[in-house]
């Protein structure tokens, strides 16, 4: 299988390196053949080309069955003014590769519950899986910009919300088979269109129950009874909202794995972390987000599920028994919880 | 002074009912002259005239020192589809009243505690004052609807922004002199008008520490570290989001209140739970959220500070020792729990 890996800015080298040495000894193990190639995005891609997503970072990963992003951005390239910014490439990129689905798993490890900022009986149970919405809305609109005025249009199409409506049912029934959809229908246009459209889907799926919410009651709803829920699915903007709130839950951002799936069998993996500037280059960063999307990586692009299982595992074991990197608690840097997690794997 | 009062669906009529009686208690006790009227709005007068903000209530509001509302809407005009929604007339009453900045404070009272999903250690010091734009953005932006397809647009202006962005600098500035803008700039056209109009306000408040968070980041920074944040400024919608997601950290939405205000002195003041159709009519909605949009009401539209104070107190001694309704743990009933209140400003 040809892998694209792009490292990108920040901690993004030093979580990628992690997760593709995690990746290679699997394959050694199973016997499977891994490519690895190594492209540029974002800030660094900037610096280099001049662009945030060049030609050959973009060509390569259509040809490839699946890519591994580490982040994007940082200090160098805030300016939210400046021609060119490194979020580009990722928007750019997501676009290109019609990877319309994110999906991003969120649980509460048992080990780390003193971590989350919630209570920890509120934590029993929580198992949910956010579909987001990740190629429309107002991301991927018409803007105008005068002196004096601003505009971003979100636009969505049935077509658009079908798909992703689909790709959360379908999800659903593989698990408890409970589907919120999260919209704004009481004010917005495109949440009515969201509503009927999902609401129709719905039919298809008659042995998956669903409710809607309003994105402002289910900002409240996901920290008073986060154990409620199964599967969410949501527009763009508020996936992007609603999931970091949801992150938060988990102690730390750098537990947590993304998938972005479309049609094809191309998908994009990251962790839901950033680019974190202020640990970058000091080999503290946690790998695990990025090895847990490599796990996603393996079970949805390559349909490797022993193998995605086999990641999964080690992570539990590392997480229950230590060592722990700083964000969690610990003292153990990057290496050291790569090392763990290639001993629990053998 | 006159005073509109807006009872609205649901719970709205009894939590109103009660917030006036403190208001007229009130004013027996200080002197003060305060005539109350009460107009339709929402879905009872849609029921009772067909539309969601009578002309005659617009009027009544316009000619006002001040407007109290309880609640709009309900499972009986929820069709997204209808032709007029309850929600329209709330939204038509804030734009006609040009009542762009809305304030929610935020406290965790001692007491309830225990019943925040936060851990009680991350509720200590929590003091926040959101200030929500009101009258811009998607809310109030055009729409298309075909078949096919919905849009949205959201605007903003710069003046738009600068009115609320002075109004949060002058409160920051009252307070603990720090102000958190948030936007998503590296994304919306909007949020870059946004965050370059506020850096520009700021050089009028150089006494005031400003920072900028992106929406996403700070759906977790007010979990992770809520007790980090003084006054929060916002768009519309990002906002609604927020302003919810931390009501959850109160414990119960029916503790908080709200101001909405703009250049004139009417303002709109209302609790920020909903209509609660669960528990409408049965006597047992918490008007502690009412009563201190009351206080509000004096503080900021009759600039009646003792007296708001006044009210906080007895509340503040209500939630210490009881009765509490049944949203904080106790058994009492609304007129319960507005006895306490009155027997506490004697
Ligand atoms: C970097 C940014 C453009 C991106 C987004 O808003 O989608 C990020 O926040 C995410 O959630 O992946
Ligand atoms: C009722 C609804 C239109 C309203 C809003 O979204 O503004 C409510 O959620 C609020 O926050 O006051």
């Amino acid at each position: 299988a040809r892998i694209v890996t792009l490292p990108g800015d920040g901690v993004g080298p030093e979580v990628t390196a992690a997760a593709v040495a995690v990746l290679q000894a699997l394959a050694g193990h199973y016997g499977h053949e891994f490519s690895f190639d190594e492209q540029l995005i974002g800030g660094c891609a900037i610096d280099a080309t001049g662009e945030p997503l060049p030609a050959a970072t973009l060509a390569a990963c259509q040809q490839a069955d699946a890519v591994l992003l580490g982040a994007v951005g940082g200090p160098k390239w805030s300016d939210p003014n400046a021609p060119v910014r490194p979020e580009q490439g990722l928007l750019g990129l997501r676009a290109a590769l019609g990877v319309y689905a994110n999906l991003r798993p969120l649980q509460v490890h048992p080990a780390l519950a003193d971590l989350s900022p919630l209570k920890n009986e509120r934590l029993q149970g929580v198992d949910v899986l956010f579909v987001r919405e990740l190629t429309g809305g107002a991301y991927f609109g018409a803007k105008t910009r005068t002196d004096d005025t601003a505009t971003d249009e979100c636009k969505y199409t049935v077509a658009e919300v079908e798909r992703v409506a689909r790709r959360a049912f379908a999800l659903a029934r593989g698990r408890r088979k409970q589907l919120t959809s999260v919209d704004k229908a009481n004010v917005l246009e495109t949440s009515r269109l969201w509503r009927s459209t999902v609401q129709r889907i719905a039919t298809e799926f008659p042995d998956v129950k669903v409710e809607h919410q309003l994105v402002d009651s289910m900002a409240m709803l996901l920290l008073s009874q986060p154990s409620r829920y199964d599967v969410v699915v949501t527009e763009n903007l508020f996936g992007d909202i609603l999931t970091d709130e949801a992150a938060a839950l988990a102690g730390s951002l750098g537990l947590l794995p993304s998938a972005s799936l479309g049609e094809s069998r191309v998908g994009l993996y990251e962790p839901i972390h950033g680019s974190a500037p202020d640990i970058a280059g000091k080999g503290v960063a946690n790998p695990v987000g990025t090895i847990l999307s490599a796990a996603l990586l393996l079970r949805h692009s390559l349909q490797l599920e022993a193998e995605a299982v086999a990641i999964e595992a080690a992570i539990d074991r590392v997480l229950n028994d230590g060592p722990h990197s700083r964000d969690i608690g610990g003292q153990a840097g990057t290496q050291d919880v790569l090392d763990a997690v290639l001993q629990a794997l053998d």
